[in-house]
């Protein structure tokens, strides 16, 4: 008899990824005796949660057929009173699994962008230093497809676009560090894997906090749009994540190559070559340009970005146009002129 | 003292787009004491709710001083009691608005696509009759910013693309016939409008109904929606329908382009430069060749494509792949064959 489906599904996800993996760094999968102490090391990041705890378990079952050394990291943000004893938790957890290195990393939560920017930021640093640390070829990421829904949702909320509702990649970071094997996969059956192989998990109280937008939008948000919309919500707005990444990547591929042509002798954007582009094309070239003269990338908004395209579409005159980071866009003699100052 | 601010604003939004219908028609705007009787006539959909009756009031102020005559059509769809008794009613107010044609018309509803598109359908058809019984140069829909937050919602539910989430366009149908000049402006300014201009307005009782998906969410997931992710979720929307139909337009007229350079001197498509396309490109290729073999467009799914896209990125000798309307695609010695039969 073989395991149970939930167990089964989440195994085959982790080991689709650990086979990308051990082809990317150019080995064959099958030394499962004996692995040489050279063989790759793939690390997974676990909060304890029932999402991260079914990934650790399935990469502890699926890492020592392939060949693989399997490790866990869990981040300790220090938030809560008694932080520190679960992440000591969690450890074990792993350890029990199977998993060398196991262990917990303590980091300090600024306050950059918001509480959850910041956990992010802090949490992502530290990964990337157990990484380092450990000279890990990669590391796995617990999220689901619920969660790469209430992303595309969270980057609809911006308005920003095709490049705001491409969610989470599947695989992402320097050199592809990031992978996650979940994010087609849904929450209730990593839940349902926990519970089938006896894994105690834990639930974080901040996902049930409604000071979080993620957690108003898992609680009462996505669960109002699925009873107005029916159920396959979820998995619409995950594929919705994947078709926008690619449109977004052709289109910036576009843009690239557009932008030459439309540069005179002295690199300055003309006008005329800005005005016969395609409007999607020709914003992107825009923003690039906005972006290359000083503006924060996450501070440029698309309405920062269609008062400079009135320059070129809806030109009556109008005075320079600003833009965050003290940049300054200008027309001048049928010349688009974007700078800092 | 002018007109009241929401006044003033279903005002300023017809006036554009009325200028821009002169703009088309090759006329300046500017014969307002006495029209000649071949001035270009503007017809008003109207239902009697409040976004129809605002867009009414507006076209009756805006159309005679800009040199054009304004008519309206209300349409009875026959589906509850009494209907016609209200489209009687709500000729008599556009009568009284001084429009002229204004008149009823009474459509059968059919049963194909569900009962809203159904509905849809009739609706269409009988304002396309109409604009042609009367020479009407275009046809003004009362659709707001809400409305158009709702379609990119239920775009969304498809989980198709860019292209599912572009909502309505502000210009549509043969020649650029529908105009919907309060895709900008929130239903709020609608309603605002009727009550200070003291006009009547009709609230259809199948916007409350929870039968219906439109309005289970605007009743219940576009409300939930805003509580988790705030008040801008509606703009954001609107913002992302504009931002996704550039998009899509850029990217079907890249697919269009790059069809001929993918096909061989027998008109067939290569696989090997299929491949060499970006996914997104490669997709609408497809996507337009299942079409042009018989491939209903509404039937088509991005899983079908995805589907076809396997036969050219992950072939493994895979059987040949059935899509609507009796179309099969299959790989044959390096060409993808997709035809009836």
């Amino acid at each position: 008899m073989g395991p149970h489906p939930a167990v089964a599904a989440i195994r085959l996800a982790v080991r689709r990824v650990l086979t990308d993996i051990l082809d990317d760094h150019g080995r064959t999968p099958g030394h499962p005796a004996h692995e040489p102490p050279s063989s790759p090391l793939v690390l997974v990041a676990c909060s304890g949660g029932a999402d991260s705890m079914a990934l650790a378990s399935a990469l502890a079952f699926e890492a020592p057929r392939l060949g693989l050394r399997a490790g866990g990291v869990t981040v300790d943000h220090g938030l809560q009173a008694g932080s520190d004893l679960r992440a000591a938790d969690v450890v074990v957890r792993l350890r029990e699994l199977g998993l060398h290195p196991a262990e917990s990393v303590r980091v300090t939560v600024g306050r950059g962008g918001g509480p959850e920017a910041a956990a992010r930021d802090a949490r992502y640093a530290a990964l990337d230093a157990a990484a380092e640390r450990h000279g890990a070829a990669a590391v796995l990421l617990g999220h689901t497809r619920d969660d790469q829904a209430e992303t595309v949702l969270l980057g609809l909320a911006r308005g920003s676009g095709t490049r705001s509702l491409s969610g989470m990649a599947a695989v992402s970071g320097a050199a592809g560090r990031y992978r996650r094997p979940f994010l087609q996969l849904d929450r209730q059956t990593a839940r349902k894997a926990c519970m089938v192989q006896s894994l105690p998990v834990w639930d974080d109280p901040h996902n049930a906090d409604p000071a979080y937008t993620r957690s108003r939008l898992r609680n009462e948000g996505l669960p109002a749009l699925e009873k107005a919309l029916g159920k396959g919500v979820v998995e619409a707005l995950a594929r919705t994540a994947q078709l926008s990444r690619d449109d977004a990547d052709a289109l910036d591929a576009w843009a690239g190559r557009a932008e030459a042509g439309v540069r005179d002798d002295d690199g300055r954007l003309e006008c005329a070559a800005l005005h016969a582009l395609p409007p999607a094309v020709r914003r992107r070239v825009l923003r690039r340009a906005a972006i290359d003269a000083g503006a924060p990338a996450g501070s440029l908004f698309a309405r920062h970005i269609e008062e400079v395209d009135r320059l070129i579409t809806g030109w009556r005159g109008q005075g320079a146009i600003n833009l965050p980071g003290r940049v300054v866009a200008r027309r001048q003699g049928g010349r688009l002129v974007i700078r800092q100052g």
